[in-house]
């Protein structure tokens, strides 16, 4: 790598951040995999943040008023299984999913779950993933902004829009990427690559 | 209404603007309605713009990798039939739609409807609806803009964002409404009723 080519990756990473647009997807416990598979989790393909993996198998949904089936299913195995979908498919399923950051499970609806060997019925776990941003300690000491701050991103996209309430989220382990749902993908007519920017204020 | 209500109205019209969602929908000439249908449009609901309306009649769309049923069509009837869809939708139908303005339809993709006498080929026609606002003179001078301009137009709503390059369309006929698709509504949390501001510069 060139010396310019260095110094212009600097600059556009300073200046500009990925989306990604998330598909709807599943995490599930060990016993639910086992339950569903009759094995583990294994990996299809790596995810942009590492460690994080497209797995082998799929599941089915099941909601009170409709399915969608070949759902992916992101390795590794968590401490609890959660299902990210879009407020399209929370319709589609009819299921009242409220929009939360990954993790925070705590009074959303539970759904059914059919893999090839079984099926899993969780209690709650249903969410429509919140806008958030994934940052290296790095790129958030260079924003001067920390876990759980907020922040706008303009999406240099088709349809261009600026995202308010982007959630930050820090962490040695992650890449710089923000991450939206498919509505929000479908909105702003993004396109795999798609740049943004960090608005401040 | 007293004198405070009159003033309360007048502030908020002049502040915000209803931020309106469409769904999926075709507009049909008289002659697709009638092969369609064996007759005219028939009104069931009024919508906000005047004179436009929802109608009994209802199609099925026919893409290459699926069909929507029971898709809504909005009267009167107009010169040339176009539908109106989102790019889920799009995707579900397994069609290339770009996004325009109403009426633009040169060089779109067509798609087979489906009434309940008939069937009808469009050989163009299906476009996803491109963000826009419609306003009266009246509003358009107070925002110092005119017809094909383009604002800003933050969201209200449970997800907030902000709406890039919004067109304006000006008209006597029309009321003060923003017009999203049913991507944008979901990516914003959209419920009825939910305002937006317009931005400038």
């Amino acid at each position: 790598m060139s010396q310019l080519e260095r110094l212009t990756g600097a600059i556009l990473e300073a200046a500009f951040v990925e989306v990604e647009a998330s598909g709807r997807h599943v995490h599930l416990t060990k016993a639910d995999a086992l339950a569903l598979f009759g094995h583990g989790l294994t990996e299809d393909r790596p995810l942009s943040q590492p460690g994080q993996y497209v797995c082998r198998e799929r599941v089915t949904l099941i909601g009170p008023q409709g399915r969608l089936e070949h759902v992916a299913v992101l390795g590794p195995e968590r401490p609890a299984s959660q299902v990210e979908i879009s407020r399209t498919d929370a319709r589609t399923l009819g299921v009242r999913a409220p929009v939360r950051l990954s993790g925070d499970t705590k009074g959303t609806p539970g759904i059914r779950l059919a893999g090839d060997r079984g099926e899993v019925a969780l209690s709650e776990g249903v969410l429509i993933a919140r806008r958030h941003i994934h940052m290296t300690p790095q790129a958030a000491a260079r924003y001067g902004v920390g876990e759980g701050d907020e922040v706008r991103v303009r999406c240099l996209s088709a349809r261009p829009l600026v995202l308010e309430g982007v959630a930050v989220r820090v962490s040695g382990q992650f890449a710089n990427r923000v991450h939206i749902d498919y509505d929000e993908a479908n909105a702003c007519g993004h396109q795999k690559g798609d740049l943004g920017v960090i608005l401040r204020g």
